[in-house]
């Protein structure tokens, strides 16, 4: 297939995109050129602008512009509560659930001593400044249920019990809408031992 | 949901890719920024010099850099075919088959009379220059099998006829691995009245 390089490089170029492939890209490609030039153009400012602007938040570590991310300066979150979450993806989805307005702390990735990660390499002396919080009281874990992520937990919970914190998890259990003959068993063991009391209300 | 305004910006300049909504322009945007800021980088780059570079090749209109694209500049196709496509995307699907060795003509649409698109919209006057060529034998239609595509055809035919030329269609019927129960009764119909001769070879 005979493509002008021009194309052929913006079609390489966009399958650096998650999940986009050889055929994808060239719709992409065609969709940019034939009918929204405007919107190619705002797309390559974008990047431009969101490469050289945005940096981590030196509180949260949340992408930001400032020095401090919205959610870091604003002064209606509540102080008692900080949430360790590993990726800013996993901060995004229990921010969108709305269900959580306390402080973040993202990792950035999971100790795994196979690979070379430890607690250097994760900065968590950044983690353990958030510790000193004068207000904080309770650190909830939100990392994956795998086992770098039980790892990882094990070593925020000891940082935080070290300075009398008490420190939660994110319950583990059923979905919503779950049907139970689907659920794997490890799931339901786990939303087995962590049964709660019941009462009408 | 706070985004900082440069991540929300580029999410949103995201969005302007097809078949990309807000879900999947927040996963673009965390994957360019966490694991690919020079791939990122990349396609900024190459949307700016596609948009800058990018015309019509004045011989058949594909996107091409210089004044006449690879495929007519190529002196190993067959001047005698001219296949007559609708749009860039149609040209790509029947270069990829690998099974068009002639030149090509893209419309850029279709002609639509109730939405004002007639003959000089198409600037079909282009066409009349190709039809001209001394070396043409053959125009193969290869518009869609829908109304404007066939008013599109028809017009083009009497064009080619016109001068003289052999005129086709691409065959309808059943595709490739198609299973008769799940073919719609109109493509069956066409299928039925296209029918040929079977031999043993």
């Amino acid at each position: 297939m005979q493509f002008s390089p021009s194309f052929q490089q913006l079609i390489e170029a966009l399958r650096c995109l998650p999940t986009v492939g050889q055929k994808t890209a060239q719709r992409m490609a065609l969709h940019l050129l034939e009918h929204d030039r405007s919107g190619a153009q705002g797309l390559a400012q974008a990047i431009e602008a969101a490469l050289e602007k945005l940096g981590h938040c030196k509180s949260c570590r949340v992408f930001t512009e400032g020095e401090l991310c919205p959610i870091c300066a604003d002064d209606q979150r509540d102080d008692r509560l900080l949430c360790v979450v590993e990726s800013p993806a996993d901060w995004i989805a229990i921010e969108q659930s709305g269900a959580f307005q306390g402080r973040y702390f993202l990792l950035l990735g999971r100790l795994s001593p196979l690979d070379g990660i430890g607690p250097d390499e994760l900065h968590l002396d950044q983690l353990e400044v958030r510790l000193r919080e004068p207000a904080l009281e309770e650190v909830i874990l939100a990392t994956s249920a795998t086992i770098e992520g039980e790892a990882t937990a094990g070593y925020v919970t000891e940082l935080a019990q070290g300075r009398g914190l008490k420190v939660t998890r994110l319950a583990q259990g059923v979905p919503m809408g779950g049907e139970l003959e689907y659920i794997d068993p490890s799931t339901l063991s786990l939303a087995l031992r962590g049964r709660r009391e019941h009462r009408e209300e």
